[in-house]
């Protein structure tokens, strides 16, 4: 039976979704409580691999597995045994054809930014703190430039292969709550890295560091140096994910 | 001269605001931090004792220093020294008749609820679960029963000295937003982990194991087992200081 699971969780403690070999990664620690209920080796395919330190309100996985544990229990029996910091929202049976990764049309992130002279000492591990003022219009009009389809790899860094760095983004929307500046980023596919430049690029642009108008000329340079800071983990979450 | 401080802190990771022998007060962290400033021994004097795990979003401090910093800079050096879970949201000078804590008129407390079968990730630090359903209704009208001025004995833990134990609430708010409780108490004193009992006999109130009619005799009976639970530290926020 393939079990998909809807996934919160707090980043800050893990080096991100995936298993590796430098740290506790969620994959790991919800696969080892999947052991536990199952007693079987449990392998747990994740929609999106969040970076260390990365959120995540909706990341989606699903397994197989022969056990006889009613679909929509594995949730509650989850998170009697998970650590605070992760949480199964919803657990239910998914047709076999399902898979979290490659039936996914399409994701949603947000980016948080406190944009105030002192950051919050309260929700501080969920934002990105940026004291200078920024003009939420001039990150408007940058993020018209960027939604379509074009070559990111302007807006990617190295260290993970795909076969083409081209990716659709269907829309920006970049929204002022209070002292927080909250941008909403949905999109086919994200490049690694993809999102926390668009964020740091953005940021620039309100800052006045880069002009709006400019934002063509980044993208079709590719060129990485052109574009602006990789805005930190903690700012990001996966918000959702479109099947 | 006499700096009054507006701090904000994420209680989780300290012992309270006092200073104590079994744990790191946020009192001994910012005392520490302003010792680095001035280059004397500061006394910083709360308006309020906040309890271990317990969060401030508007803590009010003062200190008196012969300092040549300009009061308002406070702020801006002591964050670039703080741990990012204790902010200065503010600092200015005071008449020499201020005291944070003796010329405070009244404090709002704010006590935070998830009431979803399942606990967040993200926050779980910034309220208490319960997964009950809780009748907002009825925890309104036991709330009527808890304005006013009255002897709270009953709602106090023992553990701290006071003079009296009569107190006035002058409000109590309880709003749903999503999947939370909040619950706004405002009044003139508080009394050693009042605000953490009204609020867990709020939600026993809310479960039905005390019925609203039940308040005035809890109150009348000056016995603390005739209310509710104490509830969790982390829900619990000092809000605002009224002068």
């Amino acid at each position: 039976m393939r079990v998909a699971l809807l996934i919160e969780y707090d980043g800050i403690e893990y080096c991100g979704w995936q298993r590796q070999n430098n740290g506790i990664s969620v994959q790991q620690t919800v696969e080892e409580v999947l052991k536990i209920l199952t007693k079987t080796e449990i392998t747990l395919f994740g929609a999106g691999r969040t970076d260390a330190g990365v959120h995540a309100k909706g990341q989606v996985a699903h397994f197989d597995t022969n056990s006889s544990v009613p679909p929509e229990r594995y949730a509650i029996a989850m998170n009697s045994l998970l650590p605070k910091d992760i949480r199964i929202r919803k657990s239910w049976q998914e047709k076999e054809s399902f898979h979290a990764r490659f039936s996914a049309r399409g994701k949603h992130y947000k980016y948080v930014i406190c944009n105030a002279a002192h950051n919050i000492a309260i929700g501080s591990r969920y934002c990105m703190h940026y004291p200078l003022p920024l003009d939420i219009e001039k990150m408007r009009s940058a993020a018209q430039h960027i939604i379509g389809e074009h070559d990111f790899e302007a807006f990617s860094s190295a260290g993970r292969q795909t076969k083409t760095t081209v990716r659709i983004i269907d829309s920006i929307e970049i929204s002022k709550k209070g002292d927080f500046i909250e941008i909403d980023v949905k999109g086919n596919g994200f490049l690694y890295n993809m999102v926390r430049i668009i964020a740091g690029t953005l940021i620039y642009v309100g800052e006045g560091k880069i002009a709006a108008s400019e934002i063509p000329q980044i993208i079709k340079s590719k060129n990485r140096k052109r574009a602006g800071i990789t805005a930190r983990p903690e700012g990001l979450f996966l918000w959702e994910v479109y099947y």
